[in-house]
């Protein structure tokens, strides 16, 4: 540390990924200041109860100021960068802005925060003032794909970006899938082992992928989206047996966050969806993430890792931190993350084309399979597989059906047609992913 | 194109290569200028022929200057970033050489001359001279992996980085798999399609391989390796019968490039290896490459997507022009791609441990076994699976064996004791791979 230029962080938080970052910033110390000849130093942390962090992070430097005021962070004229760890909106967001008042550059994992208005304006506050504003880490916590897709990828152009972007909810229909459990019993697990919340909404019922889906349309297009436009449908309705007759015809059933880029529209949606085995994102297991693109010029890529985490996602916020130290150094600050905008309207759901998978139950009587058979002809949709088999209970059959691609028009004529029949119950429909390249 | 700033590219070369690099910049100019303001022209290519580049590439716009002297690309006043996509060393480190002298940044795709001592003067004449040198297409043609390595990454500490590096083999070897059959006969397919060269030594001998774990080495740890230390295996002699016993105690056979860093010293190596079918590299098919990194923070991570190919590789070569022209408008040019250096030293081959599969035809008579299993506990080497078949040609019986974690002079010793044997012929042997956590 002879006369390396050092760049004092601040941060605000100390929960999970507030630990990782201070870990890897403590433990990798000599590896960042040999980089790029600029040595980084934690100088204070903003926390609700100081004896409690401190008996919660023994290893934590005692150089390091922990303080229960963030004015006593967002303030300090030595700190140049301001790294927000708490999560939630409102408080974060109002920390943020006192930090950008205060001439801070800022490092945050807040999808929550970058994904609405709010933090859209305040990522604009900070170019408008030369300052940076980063945020890898708010996507598939551990993979860089933010920044891939807003440098590398930045030659290409996408046609679409697909992944497994919420862990929880992969952890739990790979076990649903693995161990033949059902979806309670999982998510009673998950919540065991920390890997799901008491309340599980965000993540099984898909809000919590829908937020990330936004930050990787803009990434992806330079197209920004509203949230409340996204459909969004989560795990809780998936049945162990939607699992296994999936599993029988060369699928596996993920939440699927998708969003594509068509002649001027864009479109996004998640959804639990069946992939093919032989598709890439099939083999993404437990808690792990994966982002899949396709790109007029680098055709098929996926970028596959651990998507939460303490060191994980951690180590994407120290290299945003290690980024705005260059940017620092060279003078070059205030350049906007998303890098590239364009315009674009939202493709209506009308307009969307998919493969769908049916799961019906009817009574195991002659003509059954006749009537559905004349459902799916009516709507002029042909059909790819079909399955069926006798259930042993109440004398019902199961009917399973893959179609080829058929519009939602066609889609909503087929579920009314079946809701309209006594004899035949849709139990389950699912889109269907196509199989890469 | 008001009032852009315009960047002038010059390619030495229009292979496929750099007919994709022309065909992107042309068709992407929008998206290109829309992402940080400034326009990127080609301006002007050195070509072998003139007219049978006009003739092979229509689409090429006319104003782009074509020319047989390289020094008009170099010695253009108006050029800025000087493209080459030629290949070969020698005459291609020559014209660099020049473009650096002339002062002109460098994009290079030529892993052959980047991995050796030629390459790595270039890149430090170009640092010491305020000139950018970058070279992401060089390994893994369309995978942002270098640059994923030296940013996102840069806050990690990897301990290994293993990948499917080259495409040719990755195709021939899937072949022999899905399709049972030998190599012959599958390489005489792949140099039909264009998949391999008519002297395919360069793919097939694991020589290219070598070459980019070389790339990969420096810009996962910092660590410069000489070549010719890289111990390195081909798959000429990957035999179809391996491939299905492989398969059968659930490995896949694929050429492995690794290379890792433990406690100061480093290793890297090129050898077809059995791969868990649980493992995310055991999915990668065909002629698609993937990179997997290990590190203390991020765990476990794959990169996967296009090996080769004139649009894939082309796209990265742009992105890097893109990157260069960034450098340029905020005056940061000659900022060295591979950011981060550490002294290591070389890990002796008899310090490597591995866990072995030994492929064995024996005489199908009693005792042999015994036999066998004595050689391996003479050299305390544990058995995690044992495979025993007879074959119905000579009474001979095929027997396999995979070992737990041995080293190389366990290996060695395993080795010698069969060699001396008449009635026990060891086949095959291959190192196998970790399974992923």
């Amino acid at each position: 540390m002879t006369n390396l230029k050092e760049i004092k962080v601040g941060l605000l938080g100390l929960g999970t990924v507030g630990g990782g970052v201070a870990k890897i910033m403590h433990d990798h110390a000599q590896k960042m200041s040999d980089t790029e000849g600029i040595s980084y130093k934690v100088a204070k942390i903003f926390v609700r109860d100081i004896e409690k962090s401190r008996a919660k992070h023994p290893g934590l430097p005692e150089e390091i100021t922990l303080t229960t005021d963030f004015n006593d962070v967002i303030n300090d004229p030595e700190i140049d960068i301001v790294v927000e760890v708490m999560g939630g909106t409102s408080f974060a967001a109002d920390c943020i802005e006192a930090a950008l008042r205060a001439g801070k550059h800022i490092v945050t994992a807040n999808k929550d925060l970058i994904a609405i208005e709010r933090g859209q304006k305040l990522i604009q506050y900070a170019a408008a003032n030369q300052l940076d504003f980063l945020y890898e880490a708010a996507v598939a916590g551990g993979i860089p794909i933010l920044n891939s897709l807003r440098t590398s990828l930045a030659s290409d152009k996408l046609s679409s970006v697909s992944g497994i972007v919420n862990g929880t909810t992969n952890y739990i229909l790979t076990k649903m899938y693995e161990q033949e459990r059902n979806f309670d019993e999982v998510l009673a697990e998950a919540q065991a082992l920390g890997l799901a919340e008491a309340d599980p909404s965000g993540d099984v019922d898909g809000f919590d992928a829908a937020r990330k889906m936004v930050i990787l349309t803009k990434m992806a297009f330079g197209v920004s989206v509203d949230l409340d436009k996204i459909p969004v449908k989560g795990i809780r309705h998936v049945k162990s047996r939607d699992i296994q007759v999936a599993d029988q015809l060369g699928y596996v059933i993920k939440l699927i966050g998708t969003a594509s880029f068509k002649d001027g529209t864009v479109y996004a949606s998640v959804a639990p969806t069946l992939v093919p085995k032989t598709h890439p994102l099939s083999t993404v297991r437990n808690e792990m993430n994966a982002v899949f693109t396709s790109g007029a010029a680098t055709g098929e890529m996926m970028f596959y890792g651990p998507g939460a985490g303490e060191l994980p996602t951690g180590a994407m916020v120290v290299s945003d931190i290690m980024a705005i130290g260059q940017h620092i150094e060279t003078q070059t600050t205030g350049h906007a993350f998303a890098n590239y905008s364009q315009e674009a309207t939202w493709r209506e759901a009308e307009n969307i084309e998919s493969v769908g998978f049916f799961h019906f139950v009817t009574e195991d009587k002659q003509g059954q399979f006749l009537k559905l058979v004349k459902i799916f002809d009516d709507a002029k949709v042909s059909l790819d597989k079909v399955f069926q088999e006798p259930k042993h209970e109440a004398h019902n059959a199961e009917i399973v059906v893959v179609t080829h691609e058929m519009s939602q028009a066609q889609l909503a004529q087929i579920q009314s047609a079946t809701q309209n029949s006594d004899e035949l119950s849709l139990v389950s429909y699912y889109a269907v992913m196509a199989d890469a390249k």
